[in-house]
């Protein structure tokens, strides 16, 4: 039987990741590891500076106080005797598409089990409603995962519009959209009358043509897009290297 | 004159910021927002669970209670009246070397700045020794940067070799390289007997063929990556459509 | 019916709260309010550098992502339409016996509740083992809490030997006893080779007087201690002006 | 010389820290450690969830990301060869009047170093002014501290009025008043539209008889309170035993 494990940003209380539980439980063994907090916006961030606690809670998922790439780093390394074989990270409570990729910890999760060298999906909801229906496109995929070779260092971003399971218009393969820059801080004062600064939401759309993540969820389809870890520009090498010679001559 | 944004990740108070800071005073009005903790490993995690303080210190330098995304978020956002033109990260003490990428809140702090809209360049140190070698090479890119022309939400990722000066062999335009899986996690025991896992040193090197970051420093010469915020693995999204397909056909 | 706020600093999973919670039910209208992570050492430490978030868990408990006191402020201020009677504090996973009561999160969130103007109990086990034990003993207190009329500013400090019911010698009213002060901190190295500092166990007993907690619990009586939030030193007061009286004619 | 250990909770820049070693910086040898952040309200907590770092600052002072108890505890044990003598905490940004000691770092850090053997004084300025008035008073009692002699577990707890020097008004030997409970907390929408709760500014002044900390200040004088760190309710000893007589006979 495979062996899944399981991990979100939003925390090991979360909903989603309760009913990403339910959705594969018939679909391999489950292992849940997950932040003991909201780390939403955690990235592929990493805890360094300290060791991680690791603990078993009453229902059988485990919790850390750390990131979601930690949780993932945790379950696959040393604390079982076996490595799992897919990583699902999620039901992400909203949608990770354009550049919420490069922020999102959902995303990282499944990042960092792909660069543990294992398959891995990361799944999001574009609201907080419809998760069963998240669940089931979860599913769907974890089932057919074995038929599906991607290039190595590869993984599936897969967003889901938040409507009943009848209502989604079908699945698309897309690419990463974009957003525009983020707005302009929240100022609030603390109560002793100091200025602080809160990170705003996420920008307006920047590109989100027929071909994006964006538009594939404004249509009511699943979104599906494939991701590297590979982040080399390689169409500007030549570039970079035109200006070094440049440099160097003048 | 140009505005420089400086910003790092192992804190406002770390030396190879200083150094960077020195090399460039003559190349424009410099702003440094840096963390005001070792944030090494923070990736581009932003803080959104909370607000952020903004603080002056003696020195001129503002410290951030966050991470290197929120400081050049807050470095170009909101505070000051005019944007910054460049965005310069480091000097990393260590280097910032294949999917080390990932994970770098140095890279990160580049990226933000990258995302919000401006040039961008991150700059590590192989070592902790010779940061007078990475602010001459930091000063010569920043000096060029004007004639460089990169494709849009692309950015520099330089590593500079722990060496004096005259025996920098040359420049290199390099790819990320791969490391393997990180090593197992250091397991040490609290005062009070409890287990804990410390996340581990970095894996060996998996990929390092002669165009990659990694043979660069190791020829003794400075590698140059350019990079880009796209994530999407264009040259699979054929492949998923094929899987989909036999899919909903079965 | 009355209205019991209950807290605790192992965190909001702990099985000592949980017991707690089961041997109160039936004394009055429970609210569980806990951090969301273990907050052992916290003292009566507030969080006031950021918000904090109040967060409803599957089994009714309250988590929050700060420290007891804060807690146990969020409990009584705002939130609730009532203010609850009397805070109960616990059941501790170890015992808060001599100055471990400056430092106990447990006996913190009690004085929290002592100062916003409620009785208040803080109630710890010696141990991990017979919560039940702690549970009963919590219980006898609390139903007869009405009748104990304390000086303003006071709270009780209840200490249970770690043993099954029916081995308990009996209750001993008593003074706090003390420690001397704490060992060395445990030095350990991170996993980049970098040495750390950790706060070491606590000290041998300095003060363990037969009217001391210390000594009742190792006779296998309970030990409940009157506390007072009045920390002036009266007895020294004249000393104090004495001196400065000589001060200013020297 | 003597040694002298100054700490600080307002972190290990703020502006009372340096004024407070400039005007000692003739009475002993310094060695100042302190928290990298502002650790206001952190009380007696310790850190005992993860190890600590010790960091050296460029202006000679010692940085922790940790407490002002464990700045005191690293600053006492071991990183040192010898022991100090005396342990100076603040000057504090603010008064520490009536039940603020209970929450206060400053206080905190000096009754760390009364529980660790030391000699200790914890200064608060009440307001951000005149931190040289604050100074002169502490290095006049610094100066003459050796004369003191005070009961075991005990230190002294000083706050200044926010005046030049020349109109204090003169020094009064006080207790400890009382302030009511906490406002309520502050409630704010995070950018993403979720409510927060930031715990209020401290009540009103409920205890400032003619003795009080809160009266001497009110009237221009220094007050010196002599804290103790029993906190054992003596005059309820029989209270609480006749109530539990009552309740073993029911």
């Amino acid at each position: 039987m495979r062996k899944l494990l399981l991990s979100n940003d939003d925390g090991v209380h979360a909903p989603g990741l309760r009913a990403l539980h339910d959705a594969l439980s018939a679909y391999g063994r489950l292992r849940v590891v997950a932040p003991d907090r909201d780390k939403s916006g955690a990235s592929n961030s990493l805890t360094l500076t300290r060791p991680l606690a690791l603990t078993a809670l009453d229902n059988g998922f485990y919790s850390v106080d750390g990131t979601p790439a930690d949780c993932v780093y945790l379950g696959v390394n040393g604390v079982w005797d076996e490595k799992p074989d897919l990583v699902i990270s999620g039901i992400n409570h909203g949608g990770n598409l354009g550049d919420d990729v490069l922020y999102s910890g959902t995303v990282a999760a499944a990042m960092e089990g792909r660069n543990l060298g294992m398959a891995a999906i990361a799944v999001s909801l574009c609201g907080e409603r419809y998760f069963e229906t998240a669940g089931r496109v979860a599913a769907t995929l974890v089932g057919a995962a074995e038929s599906l070779s991607l290039p190595p260092r590869s993984l599936l971003n897969v967003n889901v519009p938040d409507v009943p399971w009848e209502d989604i218009q079908g699945v698309r393969v897309t690419r990463m959209g974009y957003r525009g820059p983020a707005a302009q801080p929240l100022r609030v004062q603390d109560p002793r009358g100091r200025e602080r600064y809160w990170i705003a939401a996420v920008g307006d759309n920047a590109d989100d043509g027929a071909d994006t993540d964006f538009a594939a969820i404004e249509a009511g389809y699943v979104s599906i897009t494939p991701l590297q870890t590979d982040l080399t520009r390689h169409t500007a090498l030549d570039d970079v290297r035109n200006w070094l010679d440049a440099l160097s001559n003048s």
